[in-house]
């Protein structure tokens, strides 16, 4: 089963023979949560928050990967897992434990 | 741990030692989604955009697989899956990218 | 405090000055649920479905309303409620019952 | 259009004419939620708590009535709605001031 | 039945009695959402946007005026719907359409 | 990638350089799941049961293990599950099959 992302979102859009669907709602996404009034940075700390709250893993992992890109701090990371975590409640603990492991992997946090 | 689907509904029935709460709760489950005013292929059709909304993954495999068995057509998947997306919201998108993996892996989908 | 739905729809549309995304995201909507590959009255019967998973009051109004005016049938109407209910489950009851209320009051059930 | 809990209950066991749904929907709740190896009063705790996480108002009002009608004292019925909403998170906030007002008018808790 | 909020929120605090969870879990909640590394403006952005996500009708107005109240211009607050609506799926149409009446009423939107 | 859960939890408590949310809110979390007016015993049961309504496979193998370490019995844990199915509805089967599993595993259910 192919599982990369990339070639993944590419067969999506060959879906597009008899509309345009999943290429507009992709517009759509991006138009959204490209920068804006509010900067894509903020956007993606949202996003990561969101992805606790709706104890999604996959996209913990890319928005996690999108707010260091869009050049978010550690302790804005660490402030974004906090309202994830007060706004989706304590069943969103594995997800939390799972984002640190994370944040240590890629040495953001951690003794060093 | 065992993980047969059929093993498990098994030890389910186990269960009923007590009362018979999962038997009935599954007869219940099967006269609702069984053939009737509305046909057993347009309830699968609803089940996949559901299992999307509700991020169930292993509910997707199901019930994509149950859709084909029911007849579907490849429009009718994309126009359920389609409002699955629609109704789910972009965290939804994970689940999307699952289901075209298997669409391919099966052929329905991908150039040939 | 303005509460007609086109008025309010229209001011949505007024958003539109720096992007179209209001108008655009309502045009997918259309497009996913307008007649298809599956029936615009299969459709429905899905929303109100939909609508009761997801305990929104004035979904249900509003597609218990468009089942009717697509053609959807008593028989079909209490297929697509009794899905609502197995997909949502107990804390289901109160839209149920009120989704009742409206069937009574629209003389669709009830004795005469 | 009628509002009655009791009247529209009757409406939905009218809906058997076809099979029983409904009535056996409601025999397996009645069993799943009566008294058993965990008792009546706890459950109808749990029920307090989930419609708290389900951020369902009028489940709230009628299982903290059953909580009460079970023998349920003041502590037990704070440690649920705490229970609610450690795990139903921030925006179960309206939710939790709803039930106070509740007890408040009840006598429950408040100045003498 | 108190509905006033700030008279609810004291007879929370009243029953710290026992304990001092209300105002404990009061004070995290302060800190979460509080000026930090993210704005308090951003912090209630966000708020805005999930409230939409979860459908609580209460709390978007909540959050609403603390968009206002922290500064938050009207695109920023555009874009804050925006998300809530991608990320909350067309269930959230009710829901959005409330918040467009809220922004016309107090004329941040609207002709002139 | 660091998985094991105690590890993870020390990480977390590193965290608190700036302030002490992640030790207080684990506090809280303790304070409300802890023995009170409602035994620890029925408060492990019940957050089984959510475990299985929020769809979360790692909170179920935790909850799951945590009542048996409470002292409850195989029928205390049965009607757990019965609530949870009611309440989280049909798209909990996987989850219901993933507990039978566990339980066979540990010999609580299945022949001798």
């Amino acid at each position: 089963m192919k599982t990369d992302r990339n070639e993944l979102m590419k067969l999506m859009k060959l879906m597009n023979e008899t509309d345009n669907f999943f290429s507009e709602y992709g517009l759509l996404d991006d138009k959204v949560y490209g920068e804006g009034a509010i900067s894509k940075k903020h956007k993606e700390l949202f996003l990561l928050a969101i992805s606790i709250v709706q104890k999604c893993e996959e996209c913990i992992t890319y928005h996690l990967d999108e707010c260091i890109r869009q050049g978010a701090v550690k302790d804005e990371i660490i402030e974004s897992i906090k309202m994830g975590m007060m706004s989706g409640g304590t069943t969103s603990y594995p997800y939390i434990r799972k984002i640190f492991a994370l944040l240590n992997e890629k040495k953001i946090i951690g003794k060093t």
